[in-house]
């Protein structure tokens, strides 16, 4: 089996994304016997969800997993869902900044993720990795590519998975920006190789609450 | 025309719940030519949803704004979007507490408030009362309570609105937690107060960006 | 007896100063037989002092309390301890802005305040007043002014005592500013009348622990 | 010339300390011509200030930097000054729990560390490491010891100079207690050589802004 992993180039005026940096280093790797492929997307409106259809044309997987930077959070977040709201703080990219406008005109107002995220945050945690569930991922281009995965899958014959994380700064980044948690390169690595493993051993997730009161 | 109103009875150890004491001292006012009416709901899974239903064929409302408690948060927060997903981290007040689980077996992913909530975080804010859009009402009674409502709104031949506003802590809640941001109980009234007059007179919303990165 | 409250003009860009808008309401109050004094003292470097100075000889008070924004905190902090230094992270409403220069050359490193600041912060969140001591008043104007009173009353053959608290934003502030904890000013109003209450009847604080890890 | 760091045990109920888990890897390091010896002290009140006085007498060091966990803090805080108060909100490892005495009865209210803190914290953001000036170091055993640690060199005719650094939770422990912040161990221990490196090649500090509002 193959895994597509990707990563977002950088935004917002940073030199790098921890996303990217992150999912690079899984490129080529065999994880529980799957080849995992790192692609690169860029952070744009339709052009990121555009990069991760090439990625799944091209590489045929059974899972995918999109990374995105998550500056503010202190965890690896597993994200539960995607809504089809685009309503950008800051302009991606290429300038574009829409304000609530749905991702797919006449699409459902959300998907579910279709990987095991409490497995996922469980495993992430048992091996001493912060981790936990994330009811948002925000409604930018994390979760304009979050829904739009999931919009492809669903309408794809082939019973394809998928999900997204959320990653906190890199140490060099918090430094820089004063004030924010951040997560070691090596651990995020080390996350999102558990975040595969789980994701292509169990279908199933576990019954254990990952939820919060709001 | 008539507007509901709804709060929950306290939950999770506290002695009150701060939205049904600000809900409760708007019963019977009118705004804008339109008549108030509080309705207190049980925080149980489903009979919070009855709650709703109910209210609203006794009053027949033109807008329904429910109304929760967010321990954690220090603004007034406008939720966005109700997910059809029960991940209760406590118990509700009868001892129910599912793991992912729908609300509406079959129901729609989510839905997308019906209320000008760009609107109303303007109206807040214009009027010195901290607000923001909130992208995730959690997963226990709040966001059941607000997926429930927006479900029956749209199964219903009426063009009914509807949304949720989440309020902070009160300071006597906040002294005795600790180290828990707060909201006086007038703000918080004040604030509901605003929303339901900017929710009765908005059809539409503004096209202001009221997003988030994640 | 007479006790004399002061609170800062605005700084920082802000149009007001929460501290000097609740102090001044209990200008020529009466509590527990004393009467309160309110002045204003500028946040200038030295000047801020010499204001405390001379509303002691003035008014030739029992109790200081100095009050001060804390912006970014979300309750009432009663201060332990003045230190002699002054770092300027922002310059002062004159433009000084020193680094790490001593307030009074040759001065202790530091003092600890002669309120009794554990049965202050008992007092004020028994009457659900969100409150708790704080061990540090920053390097600028506020802790500036703590160190310096403490420094006048040491040499001061007269036994009066002296403090400092500082306050939260304004929710005015806070829907300004975005992302701020705030007070309500009547909260602060009647923290700050129980406050000096505590103060002027109590000469021996209470041992229970206001302490913190780090 | 050689260079005495200290960790602290485990205490609050850990299995392990960061502090300790950092110190121990520079144990035998040359760093710019210093050995450094890593020493272990008890998170005990007066045995952790023994320690430190035993391993002055032992190594009789040029620079004495003492380390401990900072819980919830997200960066590496390199603290200003030691206040002479015990007020433990937890009890120390055997049991002692002190409200607001003094750590050296008669001794100074405070003490200013002598190390250059304002390059240390420019050296480690320069590096890419998280850091920044901290004005409290709490009331526990960490402030506890660098009070101890800054008396003992101010009596001393030998011109040593001390200070602490606090550092965040390792992930593995964040990854236990939820949502806390944490740094790598390979992160703090590369922190800890800089801070060394420029503290023993630094005997005045820079002239550039550490301070804080409040």
């Amino acid at each position: 089996m193959d895994v597509v992993v990707t990563g977002f180039d950088p935004f917002g005026g940073e030199p790098l994304n921890p996303a990217w940096e992150a999912v690079k280093q899984l490129d080529g790797l065999v994880i529980a016997g799957n080849r995992v492929h790192a692609v690169q997307i860029p952070t744009v409106r339709f052009k990121a969800i555009a990069g991760v259809q090439e990625a799944i044309r091209k590489y045929d997987p059974d899972v995918v997993l999109c990374v995105g930077q998550a500056g503010g959070r202190m965890d690896l977040t597993v994200e539960r869902v995607g809504i089809n709201c685009d309503d950008f703080r800051i302009a991606d990219n290429e300038g574009n900044q829409p304000v609530d406008e749905p991702i797919v005109p006449g699409g459902p107002a959300a998907y579910f993720a279709t990987l095991p995220i409490k497995k996922i945050v469980a495993a992430l945690t048992g091996h001493g990795i912060p981790a936990k569930v994330s009811n948002t991922a925000g409604t930018f281009v994390c979760n304009h590519v979050l829904y739009g995965l999931l919009d492809i899958l669903a309408r794809d014959a082939k019973k394809r998975r998928g999900g997204f994380i959320h990653v906190p700064y890199l140490p060099e980044q918090a430094a820089r920006l004063k004030a924010q948690p951040s997560m070691a390169l090596a651990t995020i690595v080390e996350g999102l190789k558990l975040a595969v493993e789980v994701a292509v051993t169990n279908r199933e997730d576990a019954k254990v609450t990952g939820g919060t009161i709001c």
